[in-house]
């Protein structure tokens, strides 16, 4: 076990739910040994400036910086900039407080110094002294693009923060995915990781994007007896945001199983709430082992035992 | 005199002067009738964001929220952004307060949606209840580039900010004016105006700009009879900024004759300084008549004492 803690994890994220889990695994290993590969597929380009939601999700989790009432941006947080944004009747719904503008401001200046997202997601965790390797999936941009019933392609923060997701979706398409490369080491993180966490994010927009990226759902198929997946879907809900009604919308189950079916050619394992225990047989139907325990991270404590049960399984 | 007080005035304006003069404008006509024509070719894309620093100055002057301690940027600042990019090593030589950024994100964005300079120039006036027609000298990208001794060309913000203006200049290029459009409205507007003033701004890297769009000189020269410059060079100093070292520098006269010389097409008029007044003869010898007053807008009475004189002359 303490040979395994030293050991390089790769964990994909999403937003919340996989800063969550991240903030348990640094309690109980070597944060230097965790690569985070995100989703950068929520990205958006609003009032000129380059934002990575669930980038800065992470970033900021780690830093201890998070707001602890929402989830996302950060703590102490200041509205000025919006304020006058919505004086000009300019575009509010989207909140970017002032701290968080700094992020935005740098990270754009230096993509358009030439700097690549890689090395800006970098710099930024090195500026919040954060020892695990934090890496967006690509650096070519990658939009989800969400239709809506009434047949209309909108941004996905259009869908997720304009609309709060309140919208019935018949589909989702990843503009840019097919010529999107991996960023730089991630298939080799990968390949060389000990083992492989899929974080319990949302399976279709946030999982989804990271495993579209050409060559990255390989390189897990090749890991496959390595990689588990812990499952963000509990009784049947998502804990956080739209997943369970996307499930269904675009065909699939809003199940664990639904989840394992999902993911059972690249993770060989899917860790599922109590809540859930009598959905072994229908996860194990899969061709996936069930593991089951406390998944929903209500405390850091949970959260790192999550982690140390994820990281005892397969030894 | 009333008559005129209610007739159409155009002022070719950079940015602290042109916004002190606009001040004590305000206060002696009917602020609707006065457009002002701005200099764009301090302007700047910074963190992605389009920042016209004169037009703000402008617009935070005419609303009353400009900072009194700096005479840019707003008052009752935060620096929560600015504070962010320092953390991360960024690029915080060029201060945004975190009010002040809201102006930048919502033109960048409304430039982004296919709205011009003009039209977003406009909106944030509105939003201020500012009556004046504050209108940038065009809507095409104008931008200053400054060679220094060293025979390196950089950016107008470059040489003034961060540089502090400290260099010597051996050379001003205006990019993108050869090609750039006259504001809509803005010949006509001075054909139309029952007179012109060029505030007591930088003729070289401020009036200059607003004079190389093309047509623009054309239209004053048609106009020179009702065109009053007022002289922002004291006492052979400039009051604020560099003009005084950048006129002797690219061979120009630091003084109020070498103003009237600059402006000799297309003024038939120059204002001076009562600290001036031996010069009289010289600014007359550049076919220019020379009117004598206090220029120096240290207050907003003496702002408005200076308009009444301006607005006074030729009737």
């Amino acid at each position: 076990m303490s040979k395994r803690l030293t050991e390089k994890i790769v964990v994909l994220c999403g937003g919340v739910g996989a800063a969550k889990l991240l903030s348990g695994l640094v309690q109980v290993m070597d944060p230097s040994e965790i690569t985070a590969i995100v989703n950068t597929a929520d990205d958006m380009t609003l009032h000129g400036l380059h934002i990575s939601p669930d980038l800065d999700t992470i970033t900021y989790t780690l830093a201890g910086e998070i707001n602890p009432e929402t989830g996302w941006g950060l703590r102490d947080e200041g509205w000025k900039a919006m304020e006058m944004v919505k004086k000009y009747s300019g575009v509010d719904w989207f909140r970017l407080g002032d701290r968080d503008l700094g992020t935005h401001l740098f990270r754009t200046q230096r993509l358009s110094e030439g700097a690549s997202l890689q090395e800006v997601t970098k710099e930024i965790a090195l500026a919040w002294d954060i020892p695990v390797s934090i890496v967006p999936v690509s650096n070519d941009p990658i939009r989800t693009f969400v239709t809506t019933e009434e047949g209309v392609e909108i941004g996905f923060q259009d869908y997720f923060v304009r609309l709060s997701h309140n919208v019935v979706v018949t589909d989702i398409r990843f503009g840019g995915i097919e010529s999107a490369k991996p960023s730089e080491g991630i298939l080799e993180q990968i390949n060389l990781a000990s083992s492989v966490i899929i974080a319990p994010s949302n399976p279709i927009v946030s999982i989804g994007p990271i495993l579209g990226v050409p060559g990255v759902r390989e390189a897990l198929q090749g890991r496959r007896c390595d990689v588990t997946a812990i499952s963000g879907i509990v009784g049947g809900k998502a804990l956080k945001g739209p997943a369970d009604r996307l499930l269904q919308e675009l065909g699939h189950e809003s199940s664990v199983a639904g989840v394992a079916r999902l993911y059972s050619d690249i993770s060989s394992r899917l860790v599922i709430d109590e809540i859930d225990k009598d959905e072994r047989e229908r996860v194990e139907q899969e061709g996936v082992e069930c593991v089951i325990t406390n998944t929903i991270m209500e405390s850091s404590d949970l959260a790192a035992s999550l982690c140390r049960t994820v990281l005892a399984l397969g030894n």
